[in-house]
């Protein structure tokens, strides 16, 4: 009987056994590498008061860079199926576009491993551009985080990934 | 002798000494609610695995959820000057929009306290976009994260802000 | 159309969207206290090396008391709808019993506010618990945890609760 | 003078001195997996709701799998002297079982290297166990987390272990 | 029988079951602020390249400000018996001295609760200090932290403190 | 025009792009040992409270002794720049020394791999020490934590360090 609960149910059940962690276990370590990039988008004032470092909370570039090497280390603790990495190397760059009203982030990750670590490399995007919201929120609300991408991977079996139209 | 290290020594110690938290020890406890947006755009394939739950790695929007809600409690470990807050709530959702194919993430985030929960509303969709990210980058790796952004806001001395355009 | 990927879809989605945190904003801060208990049960052996205090790893009492407080403390980063929560008191006890061969544990939570603490007393029976199998599972792979329960509870809308039959 | 506050210390800090993470620098790396299981035992209505989906706070399953997941990834973090792992694989599973009136969560964990996984499987079966009773508690807080123990566990030199009487 | 197992027994469970986290549930509210202060002290010439900002790692005293607040926020999860608290403010600074080779760390923790900020603002003394040695050991591995105290504190029933010969 | 805005930013750019947690994607995996020591100072009555372990809060020296496990664990979280490692061991003391009236920690990591545990064995020994002055400051406000330093190292491209004049 199609409708019953029971149908229901085991359909239930089935869906809430499927998700899952991937196993990597058998995958050989490889180095691994990926570079994310990302915009916070914001008024002219208020990219003005970040170049001249007049922000009232502080330094908003250098709190954006360790924010993102921070969320990169605790990538696995905020996507719940993301795989706990021992990264090797995690880089962050904030730079502020004056012609385009932004702040441009890129972060790279590096690890040598069965997984790859573009997880850990968009998450340091994302870490640095909240940090770079908070630091100026009190000044501009109408912040946007934009165009947060995969820029390049490389390592493990799918190959390198490169995204088109994306500067080196 | 403008160059000499004393003198950029000292600039760089004020601009160190600066950086703080902000400090609401005085500041009364009032009502707090935050509500943020953002997008994941993907390709029309890769919305369709996720509308008919058929994505390897799980429940995308199941996981999305959760992992926007665990942000959220999270937001003063992603950002460094952020308070530790006692959420009273949070809610987040994560639908599907085919026409736009994309999804559309919105959070919710409640207190009653001395500070705002803008950080952990947008914390929580960055949290959500970034676990669909990872359940479906298998098969999409060009996705973005788009327009994460405050909404709505109310409590505390700044009063009320309702982004312009924004759907209640 | 009954079987067609829309109306799977919606309902998909409703499911997605309805899970939340209760929110607590305008309920009142009142006293908690919630009482928690659980069991190891072990081989006559092992308990003899816990009551000799001969295990290997160390003073396996101790460090299931201090890891049961801080399982209380973490008790919102494991459990994804949990409220954080300011607690006011975690107290903890693991007392061998050996006529029954087990150690049996004992947490008291108490909080002032909008939401119980049932899962912070709870949390800190599992955290103990766990915490006497990692010290001694090297020689008793055996352990079970045991009947991990409410024993009592106070405070808030849903008033008292005492589990029948639970000496205080 | 045998009653001495000297003799006594000396003993006192023998014994803190002794407790210690277990070395594992000279274990060569092996392929390590650890099955766990445990019940939640309930009422019949509340299991009635769960398969029924229809728990005010969410799908308790699919929560429930995620959790144990995240517990199974901070299992070093709950219990003191656990190592940190690089886990490469965890899986949950929470059954409802309703001619019993229990959901039965089994959770697998892999890694290679120098520890056994045994805490990371139960870790996340406790945690599961934990967000079920979490999601549930408003209709039935007299449900008991029960019978949680090792079922199987494979790799490192104390070799292979199987619970007598568990289904494979 | 003064030598025998149980004697033994019986205190050794007396004692585990002694340590608790202190019960303020019935403790008033009040302003709490903390000021605690150390030293990281280190060769002149590893000074000169903070100074001078010339370390590869990169602005040692901006990083160390961040990790101080850092660590003042995680001050409950690094201490076993701290309670969790809603910090209203933390404010690190870190200065070098030239004259005694050193830099100067101290912190400032606010929080209006039933508990003391100590130990807030000394995790953040520590955290920093840390990271100073963190980013300047590839130069120097001889650095000390040095004299990290407790210098003022106000608020709660313990009245105030002020540690006798510091500078306000 | 050296005072311009342009060129101020442009510095201010550099130097926050400049920090990174060093690469070490290439280094080989070694053996890694790093050994730490320091100091808490106290009144002597505060030493003979913690040596009867009559100290209200607990077992001073071991809680200290678990704090400093958990602090090592955790050194990547509180460091920024800090490496995520998978610690093979850690090993803590805490041990009275009446005639200096302190507690002395010494803390031991290990670990294999391409980067060195000395944050590790530092944030023990800190961790340790933070610990005894939270069970131990009702009676002692004046504690301080001293002379926390490397003792020895060894392992990695930098070879063996050991700080003259130190006991092995």
């Amino acid at each position: 009987m199609k409708g019953s609960p029971r149908k229901r149910t085991l359909t239930h059940v089935d869906r809430a056994g499927r998700a899952r962690v991937v196993d990597v276990s058998a995958k050989p370590a490889t180095a691994r590498v990926a570079v994310a990039r990302g915009e916070v988008r914001m008024l002219p004032a208020t990219l003005d008061l970040i170049l001249a470092d007049r922000m009232a909370k502080g330094d908003v570039l250098a709190l954006a860079h360790v924010a993102g090497i921070m969320a990169a280390k605790h990538a696995s603790d905020l996507i719940p199926l993301c795989h706990p990495i021992a990264l090797t190397d995690v880089a962050v760059r904030a730079v502020p576009d004056a012609s385009r009203c932004l702040v441009a982030i890129e972060a790279t990750a590096r690890s040598v491993g069965p997984t790859g670590v573009e997880m850990e490399a968009l998450a340091a995007v994302v870490g640095a551009a909240l940090t770079v919201y908070d630091m100026c929120k009190a000044v501009d609300r109408g912040m946007t985080i934009e165009n947060v991408r995969l820029v390049h991977k490389r390592g493990g079996r799918s190959g390198t990934y490169r995204r088109p139209g994306e500067q080196p």
